[in-house]
This record gives C-alpha cells, sequence and structure tokens, in this order.
C-alpha cells in the first residue's frame, strides 16, 4: 500500500453501518453517507446518530453528509450499508463517480429479491473489475459501539486486499479475522436471518434453553449444507459469520430477526410486527428467497420451508413448530430432514 | 432384535440420570440404582427425586433400588449417571453380576482425573467385550423432565446397536440421533464444561451477547482441534453433542459449569462457589486434565490453558479474559491462537 492511509467511506446511515463507520474513524479518515441531513449534522457535531444509535458516542473524528457524489467520490474503500433492496439502484445512481480499482465491503446480511443475487454479485455487476468482498461476524451494532468485545470475519477475493482492510476495521474490542471464502461469508449472514426468526418462535411459544440449542444446531446443518451446495467453504459455517453470527442473532434480545419470531410466536401478526420496528428484519424478506435457492440447488431445507410458510403463507407458527419437532430423526449427519 | 424389549437399569441418581431414567420407562422397563435408599422410595412411591428433581413427576413406572447387585444383574442395558471419578469404582464392584453382551451407555460428561480416559476406556477396562457408548446432547435435566422439546446424539461402535439403544431412549419431545463416533461424542461432552466456565468469566464481567457468540465460537475451534487430534471426525463437533451441547451449557443460566465461571467473574472464590453447590460441575476437575490432554496431542488451547490457570493456579478472571482477547487475529481457519 501507499503511504497514504486509504480513506473509507461508509454508505448508509443503519445502526450497523454507523457503528463500522465509528470504529474505521479510529483508523483512518472516514466519511459516512446518510439520506437525512439532520443526522448527518448530528454526526459532525453531537457525534451522534439519534436515530439509530441515541445517546451513544461515536468517534469525534467521523464525518458525514447527505451528498452521496461527494461521499463516492472521495473514497479509497467504500463499505456498503444500504438495505438489501436498495444496494443496487444507490450503486447504480454513483457508479461514475467510483475512483477505479478500489475495493467495495459489503455489511448488507441479505439476498435480492426476483434475483435471489448476493450483495457482492450485485457489485461485481454494477461496478465491474472492483475487488468486491464483505465484513461479517457476530455484531450487534449497539455492544460494539459501546466497546464490548466481538470480532468478525473479512473475506475478499484475495488475501492481500482483505489483509489491508483488516487493518482498517480491527481495534482491540473488534477483532478482524481474513478469508478469502466471500461466497460463504456472505451466503451465511444472508441466510442466518430467517433461521434466527425460527428461533424466536420456540421462545416465544415458551420452549427451554435445550430447545434453542437444538434448533440452533440443526439451523446451522441447513445453512452448511445450502451454503456449501451454493459454492462456499465448509470451514466458513463454523467460524464467526457462520456459527458466531447466527448464535449472536439466535440468543440476544437485540436481535431484529429473532425479535420478529419471538413476537409471531407470543401470537401477534407479522403487520402489527414491522410496524412497530424502525429497522428492516431481512429474514422477512429473505426467508422466500431462500426457499427458491435452496430448490434450485436441490437441497432439502425443513426450517427454512417453515419459516417462509409462516411469513409468506399464512401457517400457523404453532403448527410450524411442531411440525419441526415432529419428523423422525436419522443419522446426525447422513439422514434426511432436520 | 428378540420380541422382549430390553430392561435398562440407570446406574446413579443425579438429575441427568433420572431425567433419562424418566424417559427410557416410557418405552421400556426401566430400574434407576441410587445409593440413597430414602430417594428410591421417594421413586417408587411418590414418582420424584425430591433432592435433585424436587417438584417434578417422573414416569410413573420408573422403578428404584438402593441394591446395586440387583440392579446391574436386571439389566439387558446399562446407563452409566454416576460421577466421572466413580464411575470405575462402580463397575469393578459389580462386574461379575453384569450379564453378558449388553451393552453399557455412559450419560457422563468427563475424565477420569490421573488417567485422562474417558468414561467408555474405563468400561472397556473394566467390562471388556460390552459394546461402550455415549448418549450426549443439549440436555438441561429440568426442561427434558418437564417436556420441553430437546435432541441428543447416542454414538456406538456400530449402527446396529446405536439404532436399537435410540428406540429406548426416544419420545416425541426427546429425539435421539445416531452415531459411530463414539470417542468424538465423548470428547465433546468431557471437553465443553471448561468451555462453559469461560464463557461464564465473560457473562459475570459484565461482557456482551457479541462477546460471548465469539468466545463460543472460538471455544467450538479449540474443541474440534483437540477432539480430531484425538481421532474424533469434525462433523461431530457441528452436531447436537459438540456445538449443540456447547451452546446449551454456554447460554443456559441452569448450567453449572457456566454458573462457576459467572460466579468467578462477579469475584466470588472458587470454594464459596463450590460450597454452594449440590452438584458436580465437572469442568472444574476437568480443566487441568485437558490441558495436559492437549500438550500430549501438541495441540493449542488458549482458552482451556486460562480456565485451568484460574482454576487451578489462582490466575484472576479479569487479567485472563483480557489475555483471551488481547492476542492478534489472523486467518480465522489457518491462524495460531484463538
Amino acid at each position: 500500500m501507499s503511504a497514504r492511509k486509504p480513506k473509507v467511506t461508509v454508505l448508509g446511515g443503519g445502526s450497523w453501518g454507523t457503528a463500522v463507520a465509528s470504529i474505521a474513524a479510529r483508523n483512518t479518515e472516514v466519511l459516512q453517507w446518510l439520506r437525512d441531513p439532520d443526522i448527518a449534522e448530528a454526526i459532525n457535531t453531537k457525534h451522534e446518530n439519534p436515530r439509530y444509535l441515541p445517546g451513544m458516542t461515536l468517534t469525534r473524528s467521523l464525518r458525514a453528509t447527505a451528498d452521496l457524489d461527494q461521499a463516492v467520490a472521495a473514497a479509497d474503500v467504500i463499505v456498503a450499508a444500504v438495505p438489501s433492496q436498495h444496494l443496487r439502484g444507490v450503486l447504480e445512481s454513483v457508479g461514475e463517480h467510483v475512483r477505479p480499482w478500489i475495493p467495495v465491503v459489503s455489511l448488507v446480511k441479505g439476498l435480492e429479491q426476483g434475483t435471489s443475487k448476493r450483495m457482492t454479485e450485485i457489485i461485481n455487476e454494477v461496478l465491474p473489475g472492483h475487488p468486491a468482498g464483505v465484513l461479517s461476524g457476530p455484531n450487534i451494532a449497539k455492544e460494539v459501539v459501546a466497546g464490548y468485545a466481538a470480532a468478525a470475519t473479512i473475506a475478499m477475493p484475495d488475501l492481500t486486499t482483505a489483509t489491508m482492510l483488516q487493518g482498517l476495521f480491527h481495534v482491540p474490542w473488534y477483532r478482524v479475522y481474513t478469508s478469502e471464502d466471500v461466497l460463504g461469508v456472505e451466503i451465511a449472514g444472508a441466510l442466518k436471518n430467517p433461521l434466527a426468526i425460527a428461533v424466536g418462535f420456540g421462545d416465544g411459544l415458551g420452549a427451554g434453553d435445550n430447545t434453542r440449542a437444538m434448533v440452533i444446531t440443526r439451523a446451522l446443518h441447513e445453512l452448511t449444507r445450502l451454503g456449501v451446495a451454493m459454492g462456499g467453504r465448509p470451514e466458513t459455517f463454523t467460524g464467526l459469520a457462520g456459527m458466531g453470527d447466527l448464535i449472536a442473532t439466535c440468543t440476544s434480545p437485540l436481535s431484529r430477526n429473532r425479535t420478529v419470531g419471538y413476537e409471531l410466536g407470543r401470537g401477534k401478526t407479522l403487520d402489527d410486527i414491522i410496524a412497530g420496528m424502525n429497522q428492516v428484519a431481512e429474514g422477512v424478506k429473505s426467508a422466500g428467497v431462500v426457499v427458491s435457492l435452496a430448490r434450485a440447488h436441490g437441497v432439502d431445507t425443513p426450517i427454512f420451508d417453515e419459516v417462509d410458510a409462516v411469513i409468506n403463507h399464512g401457517k400457523s407458527v404453532e403448527s410450524t413448530y411442531r411440525g419441526l419437532l415432529r419428523e423422525a430423526p436419522g443419522h446426525e449427519v447422513h439422514g434426511e430432514g432436520w
């Protein structure tokens, strides 16, 4: 690398984009783009994102702007942190301002509806030639900003870029590991959300810690089976971006996806739950997409199927959960079903 | 199998032995041996184990006795549920009463101090020629008895025996999967306890859900590394007896080993904590044994080492936990350390 440290631009003003921007600002110059100029102003003057991380102090050197073209033009590294259904549009609108060669790192855990595409596939389509990767792990934004220890994996197509980027995001309480398995890390992040909804079903119905551990374990099997069929490496799914993120998402009361499942399990309707949240629970959108992917790859996914049935086809949580438990188990590794 | 259902004898009167006895009694004739005749009487007349599962109703057909020879002589299947340091003595005292051919299933999650031996190794030494295996999974006794859904793996040297035994322990809310990896399933169960203590450290110090998910994930890597070096199959460690049990033990407030770590993290002394518990936390005993095993197999185990340092060498939890977090991370899979 050159002597000058790469400048990072984070696209998106949600809680996780803000958390990563605040961390990276400890290591280098960081500019965050948000749609709302008032929030950009609050970050610049009060070092706070009052909508998504109210009351938490961000790194003082972090700068924010509502001017997308300017934000992109300044970037040596782009970090994409907009909702999965908006990424293509945002990148298309700024393509001509992006400097050559620079890497694009996705924080987005979802798949594009309609195309079932991963975020790095979209980056590769809209910004061909740019190394596209992903930063993913068990990362609850509020905890990371509050300084609790956490860790994540940065996956890039080549290890040199991954190692360079590692240095931009690593701080003493946020450990960043490197990987070359972009597809695996990304799939793990995108697919864990519907699984967290399934775990939430059980919690909402009053199931125990055993049940939760069992569902998480079988969910990881299902995730691994599908992810490997799609081309991911098995070891990625037992790593931070796979198992680590799945455990955090499935056990933290702060997880949005688990909360959706939990409230459904307690009898609320999906519309009421969504109306009460101020950020998207990606699993609601991706449940149907994952099932299509699984069918396309010929992989059996009973847990994903049940989540899709509840979210998109009006099945009741109670009958779903009973359905999940009723299946006859066989050999743990070679058996069918979950 | 013959037309007559195998009779099961459970050796041991702790909470988990009682839970398994109560489940198996739904499928076949079960006799439980306990040292205390008053508890045996309570199980026979009140269908309750007042010491370890007070207030919970056991299967009415479950019978208990304090006569060890009689209990063993009646058995077509022996289930061993005594503490790890007592198993050898109990088996030696009854060897001559054991019927030929019958399988012996261990529920015990620990290693013998002094020899570092697994429970099935002890069974093979004391009762040579008997198929020795293990039933293990994310199983909190109280939840299983209360009817919460749970699952486990039964591992026997051959799949035919495993499948036959599966039918004795499987009930609708307790799913039993089969495996032939006795060593892997057993090692996973024995080694997870010190890891739960490590997770408890963090919880006691006030770490967050991210931190816990990270420690559990790195702990599973360490467990897998050591278990595979000892001869276990990698897939066992991502299964119910590995990851499943680790998650349950590391996240349930009911876990004894996690509680030991939690109280240490909050500043209590080990002596005070042990004095306040009425059952053994196996991880306290096995921490040192695991470290010796790791050295013998040339495996690097930073998390186990730190737990051993606190339990056996007076290191403070705070400095331990900081030590765990301070290490520079490398490649997630190929890197050294955790």
